[in-house]
């Protein structure tokens, strides 16, 4: 295997040889994608949702679990559960992305967990909207950024440390930014950050931190390993790199048809066939989705059907005569902003944002049973 | 990449040169396994169980669908979720493993879900006995073999199928054999068999069909592809193979200490440290567990805790006095029947009941926060 180490230190590099190795598999092993059929569901069913979990999953004593609020406010708070609990809440729809969805199909491949299309999922998020409690505490002047900690710790770049993010001010009170405690109903599964998690809506899944402990006011850019040297975009290892924030356009379809299990091609019966998908972007609303049968080569569009929430992906359809033969179908999503799907990926050093259309490959011929 | 096909075609064949290809690569994003320090929990949390699909993730609709039971019987059944809903219920602990377990580890590497070690779940399984509705049907007597059929299919070795395997009637009959409708006290997730699935203890997870539909007793052993060539052992490709059943001994460990993220190496406080883990045998209840620091080279005993199911794991805990510097974890289970893990991997064609003792290097050192 060929893999260029970083400079830097703080990637593993990228592989030059196409072959995914034992310690990306390890990666793949722990941090599950969405099987695509799941885009069927408005919510993802628990389990289904895409996990990226940088340490161990921390097992949590909700009993003695306290977030605490300090750094520059007026006054520091430290909540209990019940206390989080009795305070107003709110319930967003709302669809994450990893920042690394995509990365496996880069040549050459950057070497991390190695998605291919899956690392999405959409769920309702119930909780207290951030804001409110940063008015709670009150924000001092001189406050610029937020910083999140969680509990999960380990290793990375050479160094132990807390998974922490950290939004600037406007960002985090924003209305729809909430620290929830409840996903599809039911309180927050280990995987999913319990007891507390910070959800942001629109923002690839980094900074939605899990496991949350820790909330501090902070006067200057905040500097932590996961926000100034990854989830970056670069193009070689000496360069600062723009941060990552919101999610860029992408629309997946249910791949139509029946798979072959080892290789995941796709048989579909001739007929009449609705090509069904999901569209988001974190950027603007989503405006235009087009389907192609032919790789690319002719678009036509789908209907996008009512959107049932602005931070959650909005359902499409398209009407597809299934003749017998070979096609590549696609899909390409372009937001009210006019950001649109590349049809070539995006390469960078982190393996980030690679939003270009999904190409699925299918076969229309008669099933023999 | 060096794929050697098989010549009966019902696997893509094996992998000599170490490297995971992309196609296993698909597979392991859909098909996820428990990350290991899930094992500190007696049942798995819902979306932590290990999943294995052969094809697509059925969407079912609970009001129209009927179980149907048929074949060689007294009366033909034909019921609804509520019909099974109103009859006695059982509730069993139990720990379902992926016959492939292990695979991955192989080489040369089998070509098929790609599993290091994770494919192992516990959860409390709710349903109505097998046996009770066997005995309200009524068993023709020259039934030997009880067929289950489940609604996901797709194409394997080259043709069109539902997942269908079988069980011999005296396995079937079992008191603790269940046709499962609730996991963890709620409704089966649609990834799990939702609205039925067989629930069969101490077995590989490939006999327990998700998304039942269809129960048929039939006269002669049953020749289905899952069941007939698929899930056996065999060193090449022209021999028939030894069918798999009960789950071979296995013990896994909580990696003790932090994880490096892209490695999953893991650096351990000097100290005590408890190491702790969960045992299981389909063949018999476990009898003995051994721990060793130094690679396998000496072992001493773990604390077997009280057994909580005979179907579900059983807990351990070895008391480990951790001193800077680097050791290999190992653990190893012996069940009644005096079966135990082995040091080195028992390799077959189809990369099954790899259930090789666990080996996880640590290094003892402090942690710099």
């Amino acid at each position: 295997m060929a893999v260029e180490p970083d400079a830097r230190g703080e990637l593993p590099g990228v592989d030059t040889s196409g072959a995914i190795s034992t310690a990306e598999l390890q990666l793949a092993a722990r941090n599950h994608g969405m099987p695509l059929e799941a885009l069927a569901y408005d919510i993802t069913p628990a389990g289904l949702h895409y996990l990226l979990i940088h340490f161990d999953i921390p097992v949590v004593d909700a009993a003695s679990w306290r977030l605490d609020v300090g750094g520059l406010v007026g006054r520091e708070l430290s909540l209990s559960l019940d206390d989080l609990r009795s305070r107003p809440s709110t319930t967003h729809a709302v669809t994450l992305e990893c920042a690394g969805n995509g990365r496996a199909r880069l040549s050459p491949r950057p070497i991390s967990q190695p998605w291919l299309l899956e690392a999405v999922g959409t769920a309702e998020w119930t909780g207290v909207p951030l804001r409110a409690l940063l008015e709670e505490a009150g924000v001092d002047d001189g406050a610029v950024e937020v910083v999140f900690r969680g509990l999960d710790h380990g290793v990375e770049a050479g160094s132990h440390q807390y998974y922490e993010r950290s939004l600037v001010l406007a960002e985090a009170q924003r209305d729809e930014v909430l620290l929830a405690y409840e996903m599809n109903g039911r309180p927050l599964l280990p995987q999913h950050g319990f007891p507390l998690r910070l959800v942001v809506p629109g923002w690839y899944g980094m900074t939605s931190v899990k496991w949350l402990d820790r909330i501090s006011l902070v006067d200057e850019p905040f500097e932590g390993y996961q926000q100034s040297h990854s989830y970056r975009l670069r193009q070689a290892p000496g360069e600062v790199g723009e941060p990552l924030s919101r999610m860029q356009p992408r629309s997946l379809m249910v791949p139509p048809g029946v798979p072959e299990f080892a290789t995941r091609k796709r048989q579909v019966e001739p007929g009449p066939v609705t090509v069904r998908g999901r569209a988001w972007s974190g950027l603007a609303e989503v405006a235009r989705v087009e389907v192609s049968a032919d790789g690319g080569a002719t678009w036509s569009d789908a209907e996008l059907l009512p959107e049932a929430s602005r931070w959650a992906w909005r359902a499409w359809e398209w009407a597809w005569e299934a003749r017998p033969g070979t096609y590549e179908l696609c899909c390409r999503a372009t937001d009210g902003a006019g950001n649109v799907q590349p049809l070539e990926a995006p390469w960078n050093l982190g393996g980030y944002i690679n939003n270009e259309v999904q190409r699925v490959p299918v076969t229309v011929s008669q099933l023999d049973v």
